[in-house]
């Protein structure tokens, strides 16, 4: 297959208009492969991309600076989630297949026979990332789980690595062409305009984003705006707050710094779920340990505006009077910057969160001194909707289980004694989390449940066997789990 | 217990901020109750009201008009529902628990341990439905299910029955109060302006609605637009349409005929799947039918909001230039109207579908005659978002394989040879649909199903036993079906 490396320019109009026909005539087609197809085509595109590997890590190289163990432990876990969604649907639970038998006895009067299943939703709009090249974009989690689901894809490129998109882009269609796919079940776009205008087309009928703040609640607002509004997941900000107990300070301080230093500057501190914000006790001595630890070397940042972007929200921060440096690299400012601690106290945050609960995406957080453990719950209490929350503490920790509860009102994900960087592709994953983590709470970005976010029922009443779908047909000619009468079957 | 019957005022400012704060304050005590706690909650509500049943359905009528028999299947209906839903959290199927055990071997790299339920999103605002005054109001599904849930409850009555309204929230209250429930759990709110501005505060978290298409939009966008958008799940509009296929017609017209008008009539057309419309062939004798079969006598519309919208509608479609009457009931306009048919063809629908697929609300539907068979395809194209759609075949209908699959597109719940009105509340129901139908196409208001919606998934990663939610301890102490290590064990 080749590969062109040359650089894709926005898609035009009459372009887009294809793509967007493409998709709407590829949606009933995909609709109606079966769960096998779809799984064998999802196989065949992780084994493209294995086969392209060397290639494609050399052009993210290029593009976004991240390095090469990186981006193969990224590619690793993109062509891994392609064949776990393969062999999810090709298990059979994603369609929550329900049968009602029709009953005159039932409480509330006779009951009809009612089954239903979940359907793909249609097209889908996927705004790629930045920061993952791989698992957050072309091939990424949402691509995986919308063609799993049944609904094409149109691509929205992320600008920051625009020729590595068209190149896997090239890859997916080829490897979806080759395993028998419709035409215009995947298709890519560029440019912000192409983006936005698709987001207004009636024959997108669902879109996912991830990025920043101020981009996903502006794509989210034009999707609402809708005369038919569509779902829309986007997966905004997080700082991830850690809070630190006074006994695991005592009995593990030094050891949590250094794993603390680790996970925030793990990527140049660019993953959502960087630890930005570190809680420990004054007196701990841990925010001596953070100022004396060796900080890894300046690393390059995906691109400018990842860069610029880093700075303002550094210089916000750093300028804010209650805020003082505690590693105070020469270069925190600089292109490649260094990592940077910053230091204030907990009573400073309760006084003004919202500038001091603030993202900075790059290698730098804020260290948080506290002097009475309440002041953790009080940090909990104030703080928006998260990805994660992290405690570090001791097993017979008092004030456990009240943060515990604060925290799982706040956040997706909460861990306890390790770190939220790193995101398993899982069964149990939760990647999201109340806004501004995510425009939508309950839906997930990561793991095998991000399927359902592209799904809605359908329910079939008094319909004869010949006219059910498979999944809802008396024999269970699909041998799926199916909940009969209200009752889970295996 | 004393029920009042004097009218209620609109909720005061004051007594708004009181409940949104009783609601808080209840979230995590309701929340951290057992599923047990809560489903005896929901039995003595449910009795409660059987209680008080001869008094609620006397003040009902009152102030609805509908039938004594009918209120009373209602109120059967709405108490089979809250016992249901007690079964279901006892059951523990709806926190969809997770387990994912540490694996060392996992694909993409090793796997931490990771384990998942679904817990309620707090305080939940329900606007209450018109048209059904205990299954969609005070006690109704989203009550029901968001109590269930585990979340508060601020119900925003309905102007048109507001005494019966208070007395149900009295009985409500007081039922909960009497089964250990927290102050604040559930709470009655009155007039327009305290549901907006409760829709406007933060402490909700959550939304529901059955009503118009242009309210429900209105209070769309209000949760859409703020600083953290919430779920809305609004319950539209719906025309239903009704296919007669050319076969059914010829082996069975004349009890279609009656079928229809028995369900286009039920409760005076007041139904949300009220069929308004329905296809069949030119020259089959169907129409002449319709127009000979005896209609039901006028009955009293629920309010007068909803009479003078009903005349509206019908006389917009009356003055369609290719709609002509067909039941010519001269008291069509009046208040009790009589029951009217219009008639037009499948091609003025095709050319001029935004005007005649159009709601009326209210005893009054449009048959459409077809000359082509192929025509039924390409209205159900041409319709927009559906609660129900209704096929009348034969088995070996040719037609019937590609008119389900488009219909499974547009429509919630497709029906066969049964009529959408009487919507059962079981394990598989789906009553929802794509845009206008509802404002959330994956969610459904009536069924088991419908706790979902007020539900968001926690990841706990790491966590000790003692730590962890009941549903996700290792000796699973709560005997719940759980999903480990992506296999679901019953």
């Amino acid at each position: 297959m080749a590969l062109t490396t040359t650089l894709p320019g926005p898609t035009t109009a009459q372009a887009l208009e294809a793509i967007l026909t493409g998709a709407e005539t590829a949606a009933p087609i995909w609709a109606e492969t079966t769960a096998e197809e779809r799984a064998s085509a999802l196989h065949h595109v992780a084994d493209r991309l294995d086969d392209a590997a060397e290639r494609l890590i050399e052009v993210a190289h290029e593009e976004t600076h991240l390095t090469g163990a990186r981006l193969q432990g990224e590619l690793k876990r993109t062509t891994f989630q392609l064949r776990l969604f393969a062999e999810m649907v090709a298990e059979g639970s994603h369609t929550d297949a329900r049968i009602d038998y029709a009953d005159p006895d039932w409480g509330m009067g006779p009951r009809p026979d009612i089954r239903r299943r979940l359907e793909p939703m249609g097209p889908v709009l996927v705004f790629a990332g930045s920061n993952f090249p791989f698992a957050f974009s072309v091939a990424g989690g949402d691509t995986s789980s919308a063609l799993a689901a049944g609904c094409p894809v149109i691509l929205k490129a992320h600008s920051g690595h625009p020729r590595l998109s068209a190149m896997t882009a090239a890859i997916v269609s080829g490897a979806l062409e080759e395993a028998g796919a419709p035409a215009g079940v995947f298709s890519i776009i560029f440019g912000t305009e192409s983006g936005r205008v698709a987001l207004m087309d009636e024959r997108v009928k669902a879109s996912s984003f991830t990025g920043s703040i101020p981009g996903g609640r502006a794509l989210l607002d034009i999707a609402n705006a809708r005369p038919e509004p569509i779902p829309f997941y986007g997966e905004l900000g997080s700082v991830n707050p850690t809070f630190v107990t006074r006994k695991a300070a005592k009995a593990r301080g030094e050891q949590i710094a250094h794993e603390f230093v680790d996970s925030y500057t793990l990527g140049a501190g660019q993953f959502c779920t960087k630890p930005g914000i570190l809680l420990v006790p004054a007196a701990s001595g841990m925010v001596e340990s953070l100022a004396d630890i060796q900080h890894p070397a300046p690393a390059t940042l995906l691109n400018d505006r990842i860069q610029s972007g880093y700075v303002d929200a550094l210089e916000r921060l750093a300028q804010h009077p209650d805020v003082t440096p505690l590693v105070t690299a020469s270069g925190a400012y600089d292109a490649p910057p260094a990592p940077t601690l910053m230091h204030t106290t907990a009573a400073s945050v309760l006084a003004d969160p919202q500038a001091l609960i603030a993202e900075c995406f790059g290698p730098a957080a804020l260290v948080v001194s506290y002097y009475n453990e309440s002041e953790l719950l009080d940090v909990a209490r104030v703080i928006d909707g998260q990805l994660t929350a992290t405690i570090h503490g001791e097993e017979d920790d008092e004030i456990a289980p009240e943060l515990i509860r604060l925290l799982s009102r706040k956040a997706g994900r909460l861990l306890w004694n390790q770190w939220p960087t790193g995101v398993s592709v899982t069964y149990a994953q939760h990647h999201g989390g109340p806004y501004p983590a995510s425009t939508s709470s309950s839906s997930t970005s990561v793991g095998t449940a991000a399927i359902f976010r592209f799904l809605r029922p359908v329910a079939y009443q008094g319909m004869p066997q010949h006219l059910l779908p498979q999944e809802l047909q008396d024999g269970n000619p699909l041998e799926i789990s199916r909940r009969v009468n209200g009752v889970q079957q295996l």
